[in-house]
């Protein structure tokens, strides 16, 4: 698959970084951002620019904030780097402590959102607009939001927002490539004039057959991490997207090497992958909490008692 | 997805037998077999019906040779089992020795082949047929023989052989849901009055989306097997699978018991799954034995030493 303006964008320490509070050392940050970079990927997001009033700055790593210091430690001296991106939730950011991105050390600004909060999202990515930012909204939790209010969720980001990019997100793993491909031609009816991108988690092993379902249907803007590193199953690894999108602009090698290096060890620190409880609720289309929850107690394996659990509180 | 005609072959044994040389107790493959057949499944693949004259029966276990005793002490005592299955090798098979299907242990008998060695499995196949077998021919490597051959071999297959279902195999783990449409339409083409099957292996996480793939173009024998065990990074897993599949007759719970019972363990000794040099032999569609044999030596984890090489050897 060759098409020029497929933009994939690793959001391995963002992602990642919910799996332990944010805590990875710059160093750690710089090796993964150089060989991202190398790899050819489009945009490096790095965390959260959440507000350090709101959170402890003891409890959580420089990468729920994303101080431009922080930033700067891990893009300086990096030549040909990828733009760097950052989340903002509604009401968790500084707004009078931001600077226009002409001085600032991050390019591009993502608005996480469900459908219910899309006003709210929209104002916020603007505001970014208007500081020089390009924007993207990630519209979460698509495969439960299925009503009608997700019709006019599309048609308001496509009229009053200047996003660059419309993300329809699985959050909780749960979607089919039949499912992709209907989202992806109802997002289309409204939007027209943006980008549309794609963010999987990998709960039944579909966050990377549902990304190349969403590029064969159009969508050109591609969330992957490395060695799948993300939250409760992780997302599409980059390894395996890279070596499907042919553009020789993409290097999977440098990817490779970080994995050997880094991230087979961090794996035997941190959990993500395919891990039942995981499975149980993406196969149930179920918030990832539980899952998580049960994995730290000595319930972890105890999978028939977490699916019944699962399949009730599906019913409520 | 609910199609009543839809088959579902657990191979766990079988395939993961080639990681440990079928050396499973038979208590642990009866565990299996009571599990999968509680989970509604169709067939129960135990093994290879090799000749003992060809292979060690010290070497290897008892499922490289399904012995009609080994099998029956597995399956005495269950009610309602699965129906069982064994796949035999052209050549490997100890024909006069070989029960009528009445007194066998088991029912069916898959053959598989290379589609260079079809006329043989086909007269195999049919060996088997009349004895009173139910029969399946597995077309192996399709994502390397993609030439007139593939033709040929479906035509012939759909005139000469009784089977009643031939099988896509993506043995390399290599392929797209693109191949999947176009090999089931290619395939289709020829082979109209018998079912048609789908193996994948996992190499790419994408057994299970090519399954569900070729579940929407028609094909009803579906392979897949308990936490995705099998030789290399594994095949399309069961869990997933049932709950994909929405008929009633399938319970997914069983399944979770085994792998809490049995199969988080065997997953320490044994290897398989998401394994990067796997995941490279998949993405340049080949053959898993060089990455087999580097997982055996202390350049497992040379990743891109790996790649290199393989992208060398494909140019050869």
């Amino acid at each position: 698959m060759y098409r020029e303006s497929i933009k994939v964008l690793d959001c391995t320490i963002r992602d990642g970084g919910l799996v332990n509070k944010h805590q990875f050392t710059h160093e750690f940050v710089k090796r993964s951002y150089e060989g991202v970079s190398k790899a050819g990927v489009d945009y490096f997001e790095i965390g959260y620019i959440n507000s350090p009033n709101l959170f402890s700055t003891s409890e959580y790593g420089p990468w729920k904030f994303c101080a431009q210091a922080d930033i700067r430690k891990v893009t300086d001296g990096v030549e040909n780097g990828a733009k760097i991106s950052v989340m903002a939730d509604v009401g968790r950011v500084e707004m009078d402590a931001l600077l226009p991105a002409d001085q600032s050390a991050y390019h591009m600004v993502r608005v996480a959102s469900y459908i219910k909060g899309v006003d709210k999202a929209i104002a916020l990515a603007n505001r970014f607009h208007d500081l020089g930012y390009e924007t993207c909204i990630n519209l979460m939790a698509l495969s439960r939001d299925q009503g009608s209010e997700m019709d006019e969720a599309f048609a308001q980001v496509e009229k009053e927002s200047h996003a660059k990019a419309i993300y329809l997100v699985d959050s909780f793993g749960s979607m089919y490539q039949e499912d992709i491909e209907k989202l992806v031609a109802r997002a289309r009816q409204y939007i027209k004039t943006k980008e549309l991108g794609f963010h999987g988690h990998n709960n039944q092993q579909l966050a990377f057959s549902n990304t190349i379902e969403s590029i064969i249907h159009g969508v050109n803007y591609l969330d992957a991490t490395i060695y799948g590193m993300g939250r409760a199953a992780g997302n599409c690894t980059l390894e395996l997207l890279l070596g499907f999108l042919k553009n020789p602009k993409f290097d999977i090698r440098p990817v490779l090497d970080l994995i050997a290096t880094d991230y087979l060890d961090l794996r035997k620190t941190m959990e993500w992958g395919y891990i039942i409880p995981h499975m149980i609720a993406g196969q149930l289309n179920q918030h990832p909490q539980d899952a998580l929850d049960v994995r730290k107690t000595d319930d972890r394996d105890a999978y028939r008692r977490f699916y019944e659990r699962m399949v009730s509180s599906g019913m409520d």
